[in-house]
């Protein structure tokens, strides 16, 4: 996917396509039907309808899940607002291609084909303090490859991202959306000290400031503090959409790069579930803000797109349940007494 | 594993095996040299631990996992306590056998072998609001029971229960062994109405005051109210403590089950970890009680040990992690700069 203007994107991100209700409803027909109190799975199986609704699908199927990794580097780290060096962007990269990482481990128990797509990593973002982290076509080009990285032939995409001071970014990018400064949406990150949060909230006051003037169109925001991995899981998010994929989005970072298209039209992440709610700090507050309920809740915060990989998991487990259980008359069980 | 009388089960239930501290620590060691900040993979850390702590192993494994599912009966649906007929009992045992239950899925995506185990479902225990549920040889011989069912050569144990009236009998005991009443811990189990609660509750209340001369002694207490397979849970759970293998607990039943150990001996749950917790009401106030923090939260009410199987997926996605992560070293990943 190309777009020549943020005018021809916003566009694109409001004319989206709905779920496939029908599809939704024959799942839970069948749901009704199974031996097991109704709604006794509870969230497999509001899973397995979400599956179905956008996947246009009945039954719907997991044959290939996807977990795309993108990666990108942030001039703001110069301000000091991470516990690791800028260097260890390209070094995780490099552990992904070797198989090292926490999400190739994750990735293969959860049967998902990972592909991790690093974005400019020698040419860093320019520091948000002081200038828009990328110029329009910069933005404008990282959308793109994320839309590109989506096949039409996923049955389920998960989105993670790896950048060595992307939660400074995704804290600045969410203010910008959603209101409160620093003390609301930085957290620690990677693990910064005390004073390395005080430092992260200050820069990110200090930038807000710096951008007051055009924090009223979401995607000038984005284009101003999010990296080129935050673009890129914006347009996999639409892009995904668009072709009515199911989308697992992973914790804050990438919740927050997901954010401005539900800015730009109510229900544009209605495809979407979140994978986990991560321990990063203001992850449950933007979960709150966008209306999404997290699968898990198991104090993670590493990003990769971990937390999706897992949840992947449970919605393997919610659809082989749908799948392989027997219906109350196949298997000569009563039901329930009438109230 | 036979008990001759219930001072000698109680004998049991004090005289227990502490964790590997060294294997939890060896795990750890490991643990904060693989390539993620400190912590950051959350509760997955916590459970590869615990799994090495009882196990008595570095690294942990889980070759083998039991999912064990005992079967009961109970007389006090003769008060009308429960939504379906106490005939799905014996029909849903024919359902695990035949392969059409929730819980046979999950077994299979978890890797766990699902073994079964009815007590006497065609001599129900007595109803506990006229008289205890069970003799003390009924209850010690349900003990037994789940306590034999426990194979020393597995890795992990889910525990799990299927038996219609038993959300009423489960929420009977631990009000019994926590206080407060009907109010406190009945819930809608397989779905009753608002008339079926109120006569859940009523029922508790009744039975409560019944066997009010003898509620001090935790024994006593899972006798008059427990059915057999809550008996049996508690057996297995006591057996796999006496040999050092983790529990992963299902829903209120079966935590309610595990409870009459936790009040006989502090500490006496600690090689157990709450695989979820259930959209039971009382399952949430007795986790509380009990200090056990689930691992998942999906709105499931279903029994059958189907949240403890779930959970099995996120204990192999933790362990996945350890084994197959790269150290720093390995990946050349620069670490964390001194704060």
């Amino acid at each position: 996917m190309k777009f020549a203007s943020l005018r021809e994107l916003a566009a694109s991100c409001r004319d989206l396509p709905a779920g496939d209700a029908g599809a939704a409803a024959a799942v839970a027909t069948r749901d009704a039907t199974l031996t097991k109190p109704a709604g006794s799975l509870g969230r497999l199986e509001e899973a397995v309808g979400w599956l179905a609704r956008w996947q246009g699908l009945n039954p719907p199927r997991l044959d290939r899940v996807d977990v795309l990794v993108f990666a990108g580097n942030h001039g703001v780290t110069a301000q000091g607002v991470s516990a690791y060096p800028a260097a260890v962007t390209a070094q995780m990269v490099a552990n992904f291609a070797a198989g090292g990482a926490a999400i190739n481990q994750l990735a293969r128990i959860a049967g998902a084909r990972l592909r991790v797509l690093p974005l400019s990593l020698d040419r860093p973002t320019a520091d948000f303090t002081t200038a828009s982290a990328m110029t329009e076509q910069e933005f404008l080009a990282a959308v793109g490859t994320g839309a590109d990285a989506v096949s039409p032939e996923a049955d389920l995409v998960c989105l993670g991202e790896m950048g060595i001071g992307n939660t400074t970014a995704a804290a600045a990018l969410v203010a910008a959306l959603f209101g409160g400064g620093g003390e609301r949406w930085a957290g620690r990150g990677t693990g910064v000290d005390d004073a390395g949060l005080a430092r992260k909230r200050a820069v990110i006051d200090r930038a807000l400031e710096r951008h007051a003037g055009s924090l009223a169109d979401p995607l000038v925001c984005a284009a101003a503090f999010g990296g080129r991995e935050l673009a890129a899981i914006f347009g996999a998010t639409l892009a995904a959409r668009r072709q009515r994929i199911p989308v697992l989005l992973d914790g804050f970072v990438c919740t927050a790069a997901a954010a401005p298209l539900a800015k730009l039209h109510p229900g544009a992440l209605d495809h979407v579930m979140a994978g986990h709610v991560s321990a990063e700090a203001g992850h449950r507050v933007l979960l709150a803000e966008l209306g999404l309920r997290p699968l898990l809740d198991l104090d993670m915060r590493l990003g990769e797109g971990s937390g999706a990989a897992v949840a992947v998991l449970l919605v393997r487990a919610a659809l082989a349940c749908h799948l392989g259980m027997a219906t109350f008359a196949q298997a000569g069980v009563a039901e329930k007494s009438p109230d």
